[in-house]
């Protein structure tokens, strides 16, 4: 039987030894699990005693809290549904336009629209989160002029019947080598989150790779694939081992394909958009006296989300997660050849080259180039690893580039999250405009694989 | 005896297997030419049963149809000659500004300053085909900027008295080395189309490359050139070889001095601007309701010009055209020095280089860039072969480079099409401004070559 | 006795073989001279009978055309002094504004800031002769460009006491090693023109070099100097050969240090900024039906400058010229390596590196990469022959590179021009700003030479 | 006992030979003074029998000029405390904004937008003096450019625990190895000038770098160090050695770790902002009939302060300082490899690569291609010597690259002067958002070093 809970009884719960929290109407106990949230314990701790329906909402989907705590916690129903929180979600200027006010999606043309068309629809918080990067956002814009600066030296009369643009990897055929970059909050682009992005990238013959600080739990994820797609999963390593041991039993039940272990973050870096759209949020609500302390707090939250991630990682560590899951293991942020030849070493089954899409350390090289110094200095372990990329990928050219200079697949990031703004139907769109005409990709393909 | 035909009686026959349509007052049985049509097959299957007058008198000259279908399909005429949308055309949106609303010919300097003007003087549907090229241009605007980047190293006191500016190609002198890109449509820019292109350049000593996509019949342009002035053809080699081997047959009673067949177009590349026009036109058009349906067809119409294009060409189709007609053959579309060298080997006895101005594969190299990757490969074949190059010569001083590099003569397409907005007068205009004083271009001429 | 003539009279003399004209009151017979109008013929040719006072004090010193002509060739006074004329000059639109609504000289700290001011106080048509070079003047912006691309490396306590400015050149000591480059028509700058040049240029020790198509008569601008004062002349070759054979021997009377011999210019460059002058000017004053006739003629005079240079100058006329004159002899139009060292070989005294300001070809390489060019394939030369440069000199270290790089001399041409505009005084404000702490300039000298 | 002097009195001690002056209500002798101010004797002499008290308020701390004349120079006491001219000064247009007028220096997020906001909030003459360069500011641009253009390739799974950001130098421990560039007229940012840099820089765990021409006298700036707090000074080198013999004895006193002698500036360089500042507040000042000799006088001043300096600076200089003092010295303005191996071979304890920030020669290269020249001709010398740089550095990740290649420290001058416009709180800020996140900085280090 389900206990009605006065707001006034859940508000005396609120300190780190017996917290409690209401999200959408049900009590949950708390205590013990903020040094575990992957947003960081900080912003968590906040709401100790309180209603968090309104945050929780616009990050996550509704199952996910259930997920992560388990029935066990679960106090009860607060004895007022708080339908006001709820509703004023969708209203609120933290809500992203409503698909009858933006343009028909097959107006738009490719990711550069997208893109443009983002910054108008989605919520100052998600463009914040989505556009911004570290510092002077120089390795984000060097991502994309790279692929610019390399050039087709296109074949002709070569016959182009049996072009094909699949891609086996691990010994699953893919219609198109385009996957999802896993990052956090897919939910601040559109509701539907993450369950958009796997049914989107499942019909286009791809699939998503599911983030560990996803919106939706990965169970719900996965059931939004057809029966037995394959998937990969993105693996944020927890500064408490046991959390991420539990993490990895849970997903391994579900038999992911590769595992994705970033390692490019050991903090978080400077990403000014989101601090200046904290601080900007934290002067609105603040009184002017508390204004300093206020401000203070404002950049502290839009760092705190590091507080769960692993600084001193190391190479034993890679080899206990393989050993621990028996899954296929990549290494997520590779930015310089030698550490590539040490994935290999260390018995990795990929890499997947990325600078974070200029969102970890400014000046990286461009992830292109990254891969241009594997195939200078150590070509055989583009052969013996699978190797995906992403950052600066937006036009089927890039793809191919991409694919012409060793890589096995692509993966997008912020591009596919403007798209997610219009839903499955936009990373649909996205998708298709990534090959706009299949012919053309195929032939140019098969000239330069 | 002619047929009086009620459109009622025409409505009737509207499928492919029973096709007429009305151009211009005539009624003609279009009963399987659709896969042929140059322009694709679905644009022509919208008309059947219809009156097409409007779209045709756009796109082609008034004999062109009399010419692809012969006399015998030939149906009578319609009851009623549709006066308004002939005169309508003149009218309408789609047609250019009148030369007595645009500027003095003579107050225009050079070709930029027709382009800049044409996007002024031309009709929207012809700007975006012009101007448009594939996905972010940047292969178009290469096509420019690295003639910029080649300097010359003017020698000084080595005499001028025999400066001379002609070009002797496959055994015919041409007192400039100055030809039109084989472009479709002439017609959108002017209605005198390639009637006027032949005029100009056979008054300035130079000629027309006929396109196979010409707006007037091959005979009507050929009939345009003084008597026995030499001329080219420029071929796409249609999926059903039947309907080439037809057209070559005609074109051979013609002699042209080569044909050039393009290769570099196995389907039709994304070409924005084309299909952001025909969207806002569908949009315009189409009911609310149909939207969605409608933009969907405007992308497939941008883009169906491309299905009567063979995608399969391979350098066996070369040959056999070589021997069919007997005729020399140049290669269009070559875009690296493999490929050149190939072309030798083929027999062919030219190669034109050229990216489709930047209209096939975008981030493909400058055609200038293409011509000195052959210098520096394999010389030789520029002294045994025709070598035309086409992109980015805006300026006499960019044709010599040109020549200084190793090209027989250069072809200009978009700033052709942009003068063609005056006429033939527009295009003489042109041609002049591209050897703006004689002498000097003759004078640094002899010291580079 | 002076003959008193009525315009009526002077009318009748309007053919090449009888040609009279009518300057401030004085009617001259020019029959004959047109071809030899450094001018070129075609302007001279409209004025045959007519009072040309106005666009004579346009460009000409008043003592000019009596040098030219000699005292024979005077046929009278008019009845009636054309006074409006005169005075319209004055307050005419081709006047530049007077000095008294220019900012004080004092205010402009660099020659950009005269270039800035130029282009509000210039006459239309001097800031489009001033300003305007060839094509898209690529090779004027690359003039300024390469100088900013080359670094020093300055040194360190070096000791300074002894630095110094001055050179010795053709055996004689500048202060400075700066000079005007020798350009036509410096009256359109300011009504002093030459005059000025030669003694705000003998003021700041050094000189003026006479440019063959100056607005005064030699002897007046020699007479501007300080006594025994050097200079230098600058010759353009006519293609009649007696004409500068008659103009080389007043000219060696004067005793010049040397002759700078222009090569670089066989024909008249595309200047399009004069060409769009002029039409402008030939459209306000046509009426409606004459207006193509005079497009063309706008174009015409425009280009009619070139006529009295020699297009197939050789090295053979070089030798001609240091045999008749047996003064030393600077070839002026240098542009690679090699014609510098044939300059060398055939005696010359020197050489003027050039591409006259962008004015020849366009897309030349800049100035200074010539003398980079020379420096890497015969520095030899640099020793043995004085090395003038002009294009691009903005700021005193762009002295002190083309010095540290092997040049003897530097000269300024549309710098020197802007600052006229304010009369001898810009010219020494400007001088004095290459310089601006006389001790910076002589110590980093020291460090580099 | 104080005398009390009328302002008449003052008055006509005006002479070189009897020159009084009034400071803040005090008469001082200053006879003799001139040629031993720092500033130059120019801009003092024009105070000679007046008060001065406005210009000096704005340049120096009230203390400086008691330090430097000795109380045997006090005169005595002025009939009436000047008290308008001192309170004008803070209200005057050449006081910097207050801060409450100021954003929050929370909401400052980068040493760009202090820079930004410096435009706004400084003094015209300040943000003249501190934002000018010389000439272009070619050098200035480059500074800042060539640290985009180094990029790091970053390293994972290396392990971060022992990440370290401190730095030793001549054997102290510092934090951060961040200074101050050595600027002149800290108290034109605000009013507590170089007490604030010295309490800001302290606080943050590294020190001062107290130049010559500090606004406040020497003794005042060490006492806002922590007591034994380490400092280091820089060293102007006067034409009269008794001068600096004299003042080199009371720095000595203090022990500074290092000395760090300016040898990049012979003359004053032309710094157009200074003069057109300068020149602007003589126009206003001068009537008109006076204009052109005040304007002449106006760029005098902004370069007077030039005429303390040694123009003929030599090694042998530096080896009697060295000598003298027996302190470790610094060559500042190293600005090439041969430079820096004769700081070596003259014993120097290190050098300080600098630019000037760009205000002495313009286009010498940035200075981390100077430090990146070094370590490839004698990098033995790096490990040999203490190595600072300035020039360019705005963001964590510049510094980590001028560190990785071979600096000791960073030094920054104008941010540091922006910053200090909110005083010690606003020095404080930019320190911190050098190193945004602690462990990042260490960990990249560690990859790195």
């Amino acid at each position: 039987m389900t206990s009605i809970i006065l707001l006034e009884e859940v508000n005396k719960h609120n300190t780190e030894d017996d917290s409690w929290m209401v999200v959408n109407g049900v009590v949950w106990d708390l205590t013990g699990f903020a040094p575990r949230h992957p947003g960081g314990a900080d912003i968590i701790q906040e709401y100790f005693g309180r209603d968090a329906s309104k945050i929780y909402n616009e990050l996550h989907g509704p199952g996910l809290i259930a997920s992560q705590l388990g029935e066990k916690k679960r106090i009860g129903v607060l004895n007022k549904l708080p339908t006001n929180e709820l509703s004023s979600f969708e209203s609120s200027e933290n809500a992203s336009k409503p698909t009858s006010e933006k343009p028909a999606l097959q107006s738009i043309l490719n990711l550069y629209e997208f893109e443009e068309l983002a910054e108008k629809v989605l919520s100052p918080r998600a463009w914040a989160y989505f556009s911004g990067a570290t510092n002077d956002s120089l390795t984000t814009a060097m991502n994309i002029d790279w692929y610019r600066q390399i050039l087709f030296r296109p074949r002709v009369l070569t016959g182009m019947k049996n072009a094909d643009s699949s891609a086996t990897i691990l010994g699953h055929k893919y219609s198109i080598p385009i996957f999802n970059a896993p990052a956090s909050m897919a939910k601040l682009a559109h509701p539907d989150g993450e369950l958009a992005l796997a049914r989107a990238t499942a019909a286009a013959g791809s699939t998503i790779i599911v983030p560990t600080m996803s919106s939706f739990s990965i169970e719900e994820i996965v059931e939004a694939l057809p029966p037995d797609h394959p998937f990969f999963f993105q693996l944020y390593v927890n500064r408490n081992r046991s959390v991420t041991e539990e993490l990895l039993r849970s997903v391994c039940k579900l038999k992911p394909r590769a595992i994705m272990v970033t390692v490019d973050l050991p903090v978080f870096s400077k990403r000014e958009a989101n601090e200046r759209y904290e601080i900007g949020v934290a002067q609105k609500q603040a009184s002017h006296d508390f204004q300093e302390k206020i401000n203070n707090k404002g950049k502290d939250q839009a760092r705190s989300a590091s507080n769960a991630i692993e600084s001193d990682l190391q190479w034993k560590d890679i080899r206990w997660i393989k050993e621990t899951t028996g899954v296929p293991i990549f290494i997520k942020g590779i930015q310089c050849a030698t550490d590539a030849y040490l994935a290999y070493k260390n018995g990795c089954a990929g890499i997947y080259i990325s600078n974070h899409g200029g969102r970890a350390v400014d000046t990286a090289p461009a992830s292109i180039l990254t891969l241009m110094e594997i195939q200078a200095n150590c070509p055989e372990i583009l052969a013996e690893m699978e190797v995906f990329i992403d950052g600066g990928v937006r036009r089927g050219t890039d793809v191919l580039k991409a694919i012409c200079l060793g890589a096995s697949a692509v993966c997008l990031g912020r591009p596919f999250f403007y798209a997610l703004s219009y839903g499955q139907d936009g990373m649909e769109h996205a998708l298709e405009s990534q090959k706009p005409i299949p012919i053309i990709e195929k032939q140019t393909w098969l000239t330069f694989a």
